[in-house]
């Protein structure tokens, strides 16, 4: 009896899930980064089907389809060279690509309306209608935006430390944690040509390094509950979560509320924040009652690619179904 | 008589000055950028001895010293291979490296206590005291600092846009000019995968330039006196000049004050809100008449390389030398 194949394909790893139309998830597969844009074409799909050759136990079967969560800019892709490659592992019929943001939404409902918030190294927001992405805000990378990210995190991190070690900004505990992460020994009274050598040598190493990995420094702010500068960071980090989640805010659509990426469900404080910036801000703004109260956390995005390969293909997905992708990936995850 | 020369080394552009003893300015020249760091040592030298060569009238000429006003990085290079260059134009004596900010602060005064202010494509400040640099705050670059900078004002212009274009951030003019500036039409009903097609346009095309070229947004914030978020930016930046300022103020220096860099010598509304601001932050933190309350604003560093050539071999210059200095050259440069 042919079932399907479900994948969350991400940035770093990519999750395959081989599950029966009932929603019973009969094998799953990790593998590497999926993302087409960032690994090119041909690494995207190494990845995809390593993890799907896992989920299949090694040997091809007749799958009716394959469902991809992809970040949105690979869903221009052809989709018949997804299908070429799939046709040895039992592919029948064809590869639907869907959007990461409806594969992470539906990984915490099986409900069709509601929300989505994603803070890991981005930060995006989604209005989820009818199940399609009805509204997107921000997701506009480390240069336009991504406000409240891990990357902003960690930008801020770095710019609080540069500006306390020349007095623009609060001494906070921050300097010792980034300048001890970077091999860098702090003496103040030290300068050279009017600058303090340590902010020198934190120059140096921080422009050595790529833009994107400040995201490196996100982790401190929530070494130090007793710090001002990095309390500060985290209150403006839920503030701009909150107002990346409002501006999707319809009061036509309300639902589940799901948090997903590494701020939201392990920095706990942020997500808290938030909920409580949340509530004066949707209030504020006339959408009390549009979200739940209670956000679910995900973790990823592969229950929610399986949830959207069952509903695509017609089958029904209410609470018994979702809760036996649940229960099922979970006994084969371990 | 032998004389001096003197050279401001700049990213762009280089301008080298020929002076007698008296300040009286003999001959001008200018040439390409002269900063070693992204020009290399070659290329920097081409900059350098070519505004000399044109400051000499094309023949060499019995010269005491060469001086050099560069930013700070270059200032760790070994000396002796610039005088190798210099011998064929006459150079008797030593090349001497002076920082930038140095070469700012006394285009602007012949006094050897005050500050200097520089908003360019960077921010940096200074306090300058007994001739040398006693503090420097910021001027940390574009990701770890310089705020309030070129850089600093296109990038938060970029990202105020981004957010308006999704309703995080309020509606503003800036989204039409930055739009126009990318060859970007503006259907705000227009959306792809939920998001508005501007907006996916507008992140594909920033993501082409380089970072630092998000400057070329800055002077569109001037552009617009009855736009919120516009006039929001530019007292943020000024806020932000007023707080790196404020960190290089000492009780015990006092003096003039100077501003450069175009964010505080073109776009006239940022250095009388920084000034502003200045009075207030200067007054709550009891530097009162630290300041001078009228600043000097200087174009660029040629004239303070000319008072440093002078002051580091001997020389004097009072008032009236600085005088000679400035209305001889300025005979020159026409």
């Amino acid at each position: 009896m042919p079932n399907y194949l479900a994948i969350d394909a991400g940035g770093t790893s990519t999750r395959a899930v081989f599950l029966a139309p009932s929603g019973q998830c009969l094998g799953y597969g990790i593998s590497g980064g999926g993302n087409p844009v960032s690994r090119g074409f041909d690494g995207a799909m190494d990845s995809l089907l390593g993890a799907s050759k896992a989920a299949l136990g090694g040997a091809p079967q007749p799958l009716i389809s394959v469902t991809v969560g992809m970040a949105g800019a690979s869903l221009e892709l052809p989709k018949h060279l997804f299908a070429e490659r799939f046709k040895p592992l039992g592919l029948m019929g064809n590869v639907v690509i869907e959007s990461d943001l409806l594969a992470a939404f539906y990984s915490g409902t099986h409900q069709d309306d509601g929300y989505a918030l994603i803070a890991g190294t981005g930060a995006v927001a989604a209005r989820i209608a009818g199940g399609r992405l009805g509204a997107v805000a921000d997701g506009t990378g480390w240069l336009l935006g991504d406000s409240g990210s891990g990357f902003w995190l960690g930008h801020e991190v770095a710019r609080a430390v540069a500006a306390a070690l020349d007095g623009r900004g609060a001494p906070t505990a921050l300097t010792e944690l980034v300048l001890a992460d970077l091999g860098i020994a702090l003496d103040p009274s030290s300068r050279s040509q009017g600058r303090v050598t340590a902010q020198q040598q934190l120059i140096v190493k921080t422009y050595e390094l790529r833009p994107v990995e400040l995201s490196r420094f996100a982790p401190l702010v929530f070494a130090l509950p007793d710090d001002a500068v990095a309390q500060e960071i985290i209150a403006r980090c839920a503030a701009a979560l909150a107002q990346t989640l409002t501006a999707v805010a319809d009061t036509s659509v309300s639902g589940p509320l799901i948090f997903g990426g590494s701020v939201l469900t392990k920095g706990g404080t942020v997500g808290a924040a938030v909920l409580a910036q949340l509530g004066r801000s949707a209030e504020a703004a006339g959408y009390g009652g549009v979200f739940e109260t209670e956000p679910a956390l995900v973790a990823d995005g592969v229950v929610g690619a399986a949830v959207l390969a069952l509903k695509r293909n017609g089958e029904t997905v209410d609470a018994s179904v979702f809760e036996r992708i649940n229960s099922t990936l979970a006994a084969l995850r371990g």
